[in-house]
């Protein structure tokens, strides 16, 4: 029950391997440990792949969602029943399971409808075979990840120019999918057209995302970046030094109003005030039209110590209250636009819906 | 050459002696130390004031011009000349060592300007005589401090509401004065009329002052405090939770331009986009009427380390390039007004320069 991920033969090795499929296990790069070490980890069972999700060993909504359909492989793997119906029943508490691990990241929620599906699909088949059906379904995730992540990148670079200054938040690159990154991929085809495009990177807190994993995976690309605190960015765009803003996308809800990490809805704000284009580069499995708008997304609160303590140093008082969101809300009219693998949405985003329900 | 500083009647004992004339040295807390220790230091020549304000143990713009008053004591005080010309000569060598510590916040130029006005006043006396005026001159600025900082907590609370949540930036309060601070005093005062305020403090990256030294001395004040990382104030204040926005200022432009600690523009325009009240609170000497706009205030880049290290430990990859502005300026057009000892100054602020004239 392994094999090694099929590569597409137009792609290039890859840079960063995020996630791969190996001897039945798991493998990841533990990103908690970035940029001091770059060490691989195995997930051999569902427990400590589940773990690493809510650790965030491994993050980023594309990823994610590749993550929770290898979990449902690891999850249901042992299961030694020879009927459906029990199957089945073991399979939603694997679902389950995974499903509560982080609740913001609509692709996780995605990639586990498509293992159900996938599931039910081969429901008359002897149990091996949904497993192997299975595995077969989770490899497809990831390798569609792989495409999407390159057609993003193609059409978002189409809105780049030579020159850019770009200003993008948290991690949104090879890091937090199977290939290139939303955001970051939309830089690095900019690189590999030929346009020079230098990146200003916001640490992200309180986990340091863009410090520790946006800078060094840049660094790795050749691209040129500086990186800036969160409330630095501000100054920037004042000053004229950021030409486009680039994000990714935990949720996207079918007004168009986005969740993602902390600090994007003031980045937009910003930007519109200085009238710089704010692009939001995700997947359409990012897309949840089951959501109307922002204010129905569940958003994510993380341990107070994030906060509070600095590499396991305590920097605030005890007993200090903290408030802690991992996600905040983007209202769609703060958007330019939203760079997707099929097509590049522009407002009144109501339009998402209309083309997705085709 | 020492005593104690004199306290007006009725001033309470303070809560916090941030900085103190003691046996004739300057005698500090360190605030890199807190919120784990609350120590004090003696600077006992200007070598060691210089070297403390440069790494922020003594910080914030009305404490930085005490303390560069009493760095001038400090600096001219083994002084063994008995002639003025040549006293002025190594008042004016202290004055520029001095000067040359932190370029942004104008109360450190206004003080050491007041040292050299108070010289010459003095010139026709016995350098003794002088020395014992600077002194005097030093601990006079302190004490104005003091009751400035009282009359700018007064004002200040008359628009503040029982209930209201404010949101506050780096750390504006007793730590950064002779006494209850500028936007934390407006807070203490509210609360001493009896009115229930809450505050929710950003923490400040790079050097965390919201989160070590700002949430400290509200704890200490018994006001209730929610720390938030900087990406997190926009958020918040999009739900409805801010009700007001106060913050210091290092320098202000006489167009009503703000330099304040990065992030504040950003607060500026998050709270204009959610209708919320923006407030500076200042004491006078913070206004400098020879700058005539924002651009024009020369702001200080610091070490890249402050953004790469955190407890020393490095969190960025070795050789990311850092951009590391410590202030930023806010347009007078996101300002709701300007708290000072005098009067609230609302726009159009040009009136500031004509009353500051008289």
């Amino acid at each position: 029950m392994s094999r090694k991920i099929p590569r597409t033969s137009k792609d290039k090795r890859l840079p960063i391997a995020t996630i791969e499929w190996e001897n039945g296990k798991v493998k990841i790069i533990d990103q908690t440990k970035l940029p001091h070490k770059l060490v691989r980890i195995y997930c051999p069972d569902v427990k400590t792949l589940r773990e690493a999700i809510s650790s965030l060993k491994v993050r980023g909504a594309p990823a994610l969602g590749i993550a929770g359909a290898f979990g449902v492989v690891l999850g249901i793997q042992n299961s030694s029943t020879t009927d459906f119906p029990t199957f089945a029943r073991e399979l939603e508490e694997v679902i389950d399971y995974l499903g509560s691990s982080r609740p913001t990241a609509v692709n996780l929620f995605w990639a586990l409808r498509r293992m159900r599906d996938c599931a039910e699909k081969n429901k008359d088949r002897e149990i091996p075979q949904v497993k192997r059906a299975l595995e077969e379904e989770a490899l497809q995730i990831m390798e569609e990840d792989r495409i999407r992540s390159r057609q993003m990148a193609k059409k978002g670079a189409s809105l780049l120019k030579d020159g850019d200054r770009i200003l993008t938040h948290c991690n949104a690159g090879a890091l937090a999918t199977a290939d290139y990154g939303t955001a970051l991929g939309v830089i690095y085809r900019a690189k590999e057209e030929g346009k020079k495009v230098t990146v200003y990177a916001d640490e992200t807190r309180p986990l340091l995302q863009g410090a520790r994993l946006t800078t060094w995976e840049l660094l790795q690309g050749g691209v040129e970046v500086t990186l800036i605190c969160d409330n630095m960015a501000g100054d920037l765009m004042q000053r004229g030094k950021i030409d486009k803003v680039l994000v990714g996308a935990d949720r996207v809800a079918a007004n168009g109003d986005v969740a993602n990490k902390i600090g994007t809805y003031t980045l937009a704000v910003l930007a519109k005030e200085n009238e710089i284009p704010f692009y939001v580069v995700c997947p359409i499995s990012s897309i949840d039209l089951q959501i109307l708008s922002g204010n129905m997304i569940p958003i994510e609160e993380r341990d107070s110590r994030e906060v509070t303590h600095f590499a396991r140093k305590r920097v605030a008082p005890n007993g200090v209250k903290v408030y802690n969101p991992a996600f905040d809300i983007t209202p769609a009219h703060y958007i330019t636009a939203i760079i997707t693998e099929r097509q590049i949405f522009r407002p009144p985003y109501k339009e998402i819906l209309g083309e997705l329900k085709k």
